[in-house]
């Protein structure tokens, strides 16, 4: 019995080589590389490709992406029957890419979705890329990652509504909602009865705290129809990032103590103008704590660059650079092969609502 | 087929008038009356009173409570059953209530359990509370509420190890960990991790931003034994609030935008003092609005009392006065019997987890 799961069947069905309950990479800036999301769809999930520092290099991401799946038997048989789209997915953080070398790049290569997130100018901004990324690659599916209720509002009230609503709640690792964030232990549903209330069947996804079979299971019984984990594909042999930042995922844990939302380290790599509605949950280093001190900027920042020159010791809690990771780190002990993280989701999904660990469905 | 409530159905045994999965009214102070705690007791749930304004007026609300179970054959059969112990519990905040006067209560009126919180001095406080509460009543169950990692080594490392461990997630209504707290998706995982670790087998029951058949199913997903709830028990037909406070609640939404956690209402009340920890989760209104424009706390003082003069117009977006509440707001639309809230999680957990809706287990 498995009334719970009929959700995740319906959005699993859209991409054909995947299997329910339906496991997704979400898309980490840089992080997010084509291994790890070839590797992620292979297993059955879906993989996103992260944003590139800059947006055109994300073509040589999924060209690399195309010559691994066309490795693969069944995602090779799968893009044949989806218009050729690719089994994969890319993310845009729209504040920063260029919309027109997007949409070039997704007219090239045809990604099965395309995730939005960080517009500058809220649902305005993610009409327009929808519209632009749609007339370039109709079979291409608009996801959006929302953290507020409001966000959600926006949507429905937009023509260009997306096929799919990530709902990332406060837990989540990386750049979300600076101060009107919440977990989606209360938001998932709150956006479900707000969808339902006006007729819409848009799937929702869960993010931001799911590490393990446990928050997956939870997700779907909120009502999530996918199920995305950034931090838990970090600690994976294809994630595209540093042994030093790899270790520091691996030995952290309570999140809620170890973890903070903070711009000083965006401040401390050059980057700033994020939208204000955005920051990042990093882990607390001594960065952080020096800040928080009362250390200057000017003095950090000299420290800071200084602590790159030296790679992977950059990192941990004596390290200074960013370490962006979600609340669940405590959760992820070891690294595994992205494939192993995806089967024991859902054999702990499916045995959890009784149909015992049947492969597929 | 449900693997996942046998943990559910171990704690509930020791409570015979309940039925699993355990359904608990969280301690509200002064808002969970002996009303409030019998009807969800009454229901097969465990209800809690919260603590009162001064210590020894708990024992007035055990008194009815005593009362009123006598009226009911299944509690009072079930309290013959249980040495005497009355089929509610009481929740000591521990910085405030005075321990002599909770002991020679909780002597008098044996309530099934004490649910401990908010020490000024962490886990020596818990200790002496514990060991003086059950030397008053050895048949009384210390549950002991945490929203952090380190909170739980603590209760590991000591001697008087609790029978129940409350995980509160940042998302709970009320005061709960000022900085270092976070969603129970990924705190509660990584406690239960911890114990198993260290093979102790406590109980953990879930909190914070669980309203309905949803989140109690998610929680128990997660590995809770039992679900406990504050806000969805606001808003119903037994609690003690204010119509103006219970249709505030009913009005907010979007629980991570419309509430914050702040000291500021503590004070315009007059209450100074809680430890640093703790910071409790309010609906936003003119005061905190105001406050945050950089108005006087003297001047918004002047105001608060003004407004509590007009009964239930101190509350609401133009109210002025604490109006704590949990990040589940929009969930909770109408009032309703205790009793009906307690079976419709029960029914929608039941379902989930593919046992029908059997009435009793």
């Amino acid at each position: 019995m498995s009334q719970i799961l009929h959700l995740t069947k319906s959005l699993t069905l859209r991409y054909p080589w995947a299997s329910s309950p339906l496991i997704i990479a979400a898309p980490m800036r840089v992080m997010s590389g084509p291994a790890l999301a070839v590797a992620v769809s292979r297993a059955g999930g879906l993989g996103f490709i992260g944003p590139s520092l800059k947006t055109q290099d994300v073509a040589r991401d999924l060209e690399e992406a195309k010559n691994l799946i066309e490795q693969s038997k069944a995602l090779q048989a799968a893009r044949s029957s989806t218009s050729q789209t690719l089994p994969v997915g890319i993310g845009c953080q729209v504040w920063t890419d260029d919309l027109e070398t997007a949409a070039s790049v997704i007219a090239k290569y045809r990604p099965c979705a395309a995730w939005l997130f960080a517009p500058r100018n809220g649902q305005t901004d993610l009409d327009n890329w929808s519209r632009a990324i749609r007339a370039a690659s109709p079979s291409t599916h608009i996801w959006i990652q929302i953290g507020t209720v409001s966000e959600a509002r926006a949507i429905l009230a937009s023509t260009e509504k997306p096929d799919v609503i990530v709902v990332q709640g406060a837990e989540a690792g990386g750049h979300g909602r600076a101060t009107d964030g919440i977990g989606f232990i209360s938001l998932l549903p709150e956006i479900a009865d707000l969808l339902a209330a006006q007729n819409f069947s848009i799937p929702l996804v869960a993010a931001g705290g799911i590490a393990d079979g446990r928050g997956a299971a939870a997700s779907f019984a909120l009502g999530a129809s996918g199920v995305a984990m950034g931090t838990r594909f970090l600690a994976t042999a294809e994630a595209r990032i540093a042994r030093g930042y790899q270790n520091e995922i691996l030995r952290a844990s309570e999140g809620g103590a170890s973890t903070t939302r903070t711009q000083l380290y965006n401040h401390l790599r050059g980057t700033f103008g994020w939208p204000e509605a955005y920051s990042p949950r990093t882990i607390i280093n001594r960065s952080f704590v020096e800040f928080q001190a009362g250390r200057s900027f000017e003095e950090l920042k000299v420290d800071h660059d200084e602590a790159v020159k030296k790679g992977d010791e950059a990192w941990g809690p004596q390290g200074r650079v960013a370490t962006y990771a979600g609340a669940s780190i405590g959760l992820v002990k070891e690294v595994k092969p992205a494939e192993e993280v995806v089967n024991e989701l859902k054999g702990f999904v499916l045995g959890v609502f009784g149909e015992g660990v049947r492969s597929s469905l």
